[in-house]
């Protein structure tokens, strides 16, 4: 094995680990809690322990790899490498995780967004191959976002462009944990659809889930689609709210940055094609008239593996591009 | 004179031209009517006598020229360009127009979307100087925009992005030209500020505008920034819905490319503080709370030049980049 990249998601969570060889293929990988309020330093000593042990379970050694990219959603000053807070570890504060990490393995190593990392790896070898321009969410929790534009991540002046969870769709709308009214996030999350769903049957809306409701006392996003396949109309409905506004911000994303494609990834695409015929109905609804729009909407394929795919070719990139 | 730096702004009305330094100087400008309805060869043969004719003017001669650029709307194909179709030249079809102008001058010709030129000029040597991530509008009769992100104008997959007028605020709202319903231009154009004070009149709003309308049976936006000023309250409303209309969008663009200043331009700007303290008032009131923004909002600095400054300023950086 020449050369070696490793990858690393650290969310709140979990942290996933994977070591790729230089054409982002899987070598080897591993997942662990993160143990979040153990403190930085606790984490990144054992972040760096488990990259060790994962090599050496696959005969290799730190030697061999020739640097690491972290993933970890922000704000952070990626480009200094430091995590400055973080919603779900709330004892990583102005944390120089790329420092700390690097003197841990000896390595270099870059920090991205974690949405932004996931975008990178489904543009190397995901969904988004083949393309220079394309746009990039994940449907999780919340909604994160990634821009690639002509063959680069679009970065912003810090760092934290592609917060496309919090374009305002609907001004004066549903609030958003980020303080604002009507961000995309508030509508289409895995958390806001659960919560709309949960709404409407609070309302007195007929449909199947309510059952559902009544046994567990909450509403999952995995039971709207499971309802939706079986061919609930509230499941319906929620979905189409979804699928609507999910447009509305693909057609406002290909006015600002004119993709070639359009990318879905987290948890919802679940769902499959009773979302994405959805999205691409309102597209084609709602967009202009004035000249034909071929942009592709379709959904990732790498899976949760997108992130530590992703960090790993960005080491991989800034090492083949001097940056390193 | 070392060397000289064209830079040509076409519109359905006017054609606008320069000759820069390599400062991006002024050395001399004219204007004259387009004439678009005596087709493409006739137009861009005149524009070629035009820009011998300037330079002689100025004891200049085309063998001092380096290269030229053309400002255009769209759509087009501007790294072929080609202007694909124009509304407001309905004959100007499939023109290649870097090719016959080219041809004509005996030099390389570059061709992009006016507002991105305008755009181009402003980050070069107004407003927009010193940053590298910049989000630029144009509020004219429509919205046009344009992308500067790290140093580099964003063109999207097919030269046609940054069209930022299009961008959808309000959903299911006010239907705009081009097809959509409830875009930015649709609200805080000039034209959509105009109309939307006349139909306030026309539901009876009390208003020193009504007067205006009933003796010269329309309102102007410039007649909407005027009462505006003194003190009209109907005026201060209409303005309020364009300055948060224009606000949201200024939050939508932070959240997809993080710029470090936003300008506007165009002859709404003549509004003066009166429009720019209300935008950056309702920026403040709907931006999150998850971080501090620092993003500036301004207007422009290079008033009616900046199309030909830009249009020059792009001829220069391609021709440093080598890409003539």
């Amino acid at each position: 094995m020449s050369e070696v990249f490793v990858g690393i998601d650290l969310g709140g969570t979990n942290i996933k680990i994977g070591c790729f060889d230089s054409e982002l293929r899987v070598i080897c990988k591993t997942a662990e809690p993160t143990q979040a309020d153990m403190g930085p330093e606790v984490v990144i000593a054992r972040m760096a322990r488990t990259v060790e042990k994962l090599l050496a379970d696959s005969r290799l050694s730190l030697q061999q790899v020739t640097a690491a990219g972290v993933g970890t959603p922000g704000p952070a000053k990626y480009k200094d490498g430091v995590i400055i807070h973080s919603t779900n570890m709330p004892k990583f504060k102005n944390v120089p995780i790329r420092r700390m990490l690097g003197e841990k393995l000896g390595k270099t190593v870059v920090l991205e967004n974690d949405a932004n990392a996931a975008c990178w790896g489904e543009y190397a070898v995901g969904a988004g191959k083949g393309v220079d321009d394309m746009v990039f969410f994940t449907l999780g929790t919340g909604i994160g976002g990634g821009i690639i534009s002509n063959g680069k991540l679009l970065q912003g002046c810090g760092g934290n462009a592609a917060e496309l969870g919090h374009i305002i769709i609907y001004p004066n709308g549903r609030r958003c944990n980020c303080g604002q009214r009507g961000c995309v996030e508030a509508y289409a999350s895995a958390n806001s659809t659960a919560k709309r769903a949960g709404e409407a049957l609070a309302a007195g809306a007929k449909s199947s889930l309510k059952e559902v409701l009544e046994k567990k006392g909450e509403i999952t996003c995995k039971d709207v689609y499971e309802h939706l396949a079986a061919g609930d109309t509230l499941a319906k409905q929620i979905t189409d709210e979804t699928a609507e506004a999910l447009a509305m911000i693909c057609i406002n994303l290909l006015h600002t940055v004119e993709p070639q494609r359009i990318v879905f990834a987290g948890g919802m695409i679940a769902a499959g094609d009773l979302l994405l015929s959805r999205i691409r109905h309102y597209f084609k609804e709602h967009i202009w008239s004035l000249k034909a729009e071929p942009v592709e909407i379709c959904f990732a394929t790498l899976g949760e593996d997108a992130g530590i795919i992703g960090a790993a070719a960005l080491a991989l990139q800034a090492h083949r591009q001097g940056g390193l």
